[in-house]
């Protein structure tokens, strides 16, 4: 998987072959085939392996600041070299991929919003956030502009980007009374 | 372009190739390659050409209605077959081609930006919108969740979830006062 990694970063994702991987980790092509039915697979593997990030949120008891350390960090990590082209490319192949698309959701998305929620939740019984919000949407509110950013302008994922969205996600649209 | 839509809808976008393309509409390989360089550019003309979706606002004067019934046209358009596979190929594309992704993004999601940014000023000027609403954050904010949606949970994408999308940004997380 390290192999999949090195030749993914030194010539990117369209050019990796399964061939490529087996020649570079010194097996034959069969035994990598046998474990990875896929290019799409063996690489999203290869991600979720090797990069154990930490993208727990902290409880300090200031839920917008746990937040916002806890998107920093997810920019950190996601926003740029080496892991962010890596990641633009597996969600890339996602959509050309249902198997990818769904391991991807399986082991990194619903966890992390599984952990979203259940900090959102707290701060809700405490009164830090609206007792409406609906929590069912806390990820895709959140973290959608972030990967409108990553995937569609694909501008420059900042910490002050994500300050800003936070703060409007906040304070809301609509005038205050 | 035609050709292609026919190809990448029967098929999916994986299976696409030049060489299919030009079989397809019976003309030589070399005239396909003459006008488009890449399988990514050829995909996104045809998709962008084919389909001039109405994707404007209304101004009802109802920026909320407004707004409602812009997102469900534009969900009804690129949230289930045939557009939508398509539109997820083609971003999906995006991710691996940035000439695909500039292309994209000079045709179809800039000019989308500033008809989203121009009716929310509208609405900003007639106090239907929080007065420190951050306009240049509109369509990450606004669209963000629906692309998360699209492109990484992959559930379905519904009016019902629009709105409730739509309720939330309005209102924002904070607790009200």
């Amino acid at each position: 998987m390290q192999a999949t990694l090195d030749l993914a970063r030194e010539s990117g994702y369209a050019r990796l072959s399964m061939e490529a991987v087996a020649a570079r980790a010194g097996v034959g092509k069969h035994t990598v085939y046998r474990r990875w039915p896929s290019k799409g697979l063996l690489f999203l593997d290869s991600l979720l392996s090797q990069n154990e990030p930490d993208l727990g949120y902290p409880d300090t008891g200031d839920v917008m600041a746990d937040l916002r350390s806890q998107i920093h960090a997810a920019v950190d990590l996601l926003g740029g070299p080496p892991w962010g082209p890596l990641y633009r490319a597996l969600l890339g192949e996602a959509q050309h991929d249902p198997t990818v698309a769904a391991g991807l959701n399986e082991r990194f998305i619903r966890p992390q919003a599984d952990r979203t929620v259940a900090r959102l939740r707290t701060a809700r019984e405490q009164g830090q956030l609206s007792s409406d919000f609906d929590l069912d949407l806390a990820m895709a509110v959140l973290s959608g502009p972030l990967y409108f950013q990553l995937l569609i302008t694909q501008e420059p994922l900042t910490h002050d980007y994500v300050d800003r969205v936070l703060d409007a996600l906040f304070a809301g649209m609509a005038p205050r009374p």
